[in-house]
């Protein structure tokens, strides 16, 4: 998808699947000359760009829009390497206040108080990534306890 | 809390719960001289008021209260009934279209697909029992089955 671009370094892990979700929603193809690293430029919030956020109001569209297709790239990697159904639930309840859930059958894989969302993205790719598989390992752990309840 | 008005026939069962919780959100006491049966009333949409509701663009906000409220209040009476306290979380997704799951620990005791929701309502007070009795002997039947999931 991105042979057109030159891309340095290429992205890895999940951060490579959570691009491909971004690429998913592009449904005319207006992203088609943007670089992996430029569409994940968003998600990538440092200390200092995080503390350029106000926190006041609600988070922004865009805002809550990565963060369900970040929960969602989630739910597909998990399923991608377990072969389980997840599916992502997200409720905001006010002023970047919430909480997201991810499900498989009956049982909660992995369950989040979100605060602050306005300022949801990570320090860099890398940490994208381990945090990411975190979420993945604890989920697919979850699964592996389970298995009765996830195909209650 | 209803002993200035004379209610015939007395609420019994869920929906006196239900009622409670609808009190419980009147903090001004605006309600405090409407009968039971008053408080019900916009929960009880029988074949004919259903027919009158457009389905037609998002469900109105007090709809979607009165669905928080029903499911809350089931959370409750499920909590009272084993002593194991239940969340409820609503993620409306368009056009009255959404989901529904409450959640003990880590299991999901009930979840339900949401549809037509403008028209959430009851037959009768008898009927509202009878589905709320339903939903909380199946999730109070799942966490007799999952004990270790809701207390993981």
């Amino acid at each position: 998808m991105t042979d057109t671009v030159l891309d340095t370094p290429a992205i890895e892990g999940f951060a490579s699947e959570l691009v491909a979700q971004i690429r998913a929603q592009d449904t005319h193809g207006a992203w088609d000359r943007k670089s992996d690293s430029e569409l994940l430029e968003p998600f990538i919030v440092d200390k200092e760009k995080r503390r350029a956020i106000p926190i006041i109001g609600d988070p922004d569209p865009d805002t809550l829009w990565r963060l369900e297709l970040y929960y969602g790239a989630l739910c597909l990697a998990i399923e991608r390497r377990c072969g389980t159904m997840v599916s992502p639930m997200m409720k905001m309840s006010h002023e970047g206040f919430g909480r997201m859930v991810m499900m498989a059958g009956r049982l909660i894989v992995y369950t989040k108080s979100l605060r602050d969302v306005h300022r949801f993205g990570f320090d860099s790719i890398e940490k994208l990534n381990v945090e990411a598989d975190k979420v993945i390992s604890a989920a697919i752990g979850m699964i592996e306890k389970f298995p009765e309840v996830v195909n209650y």
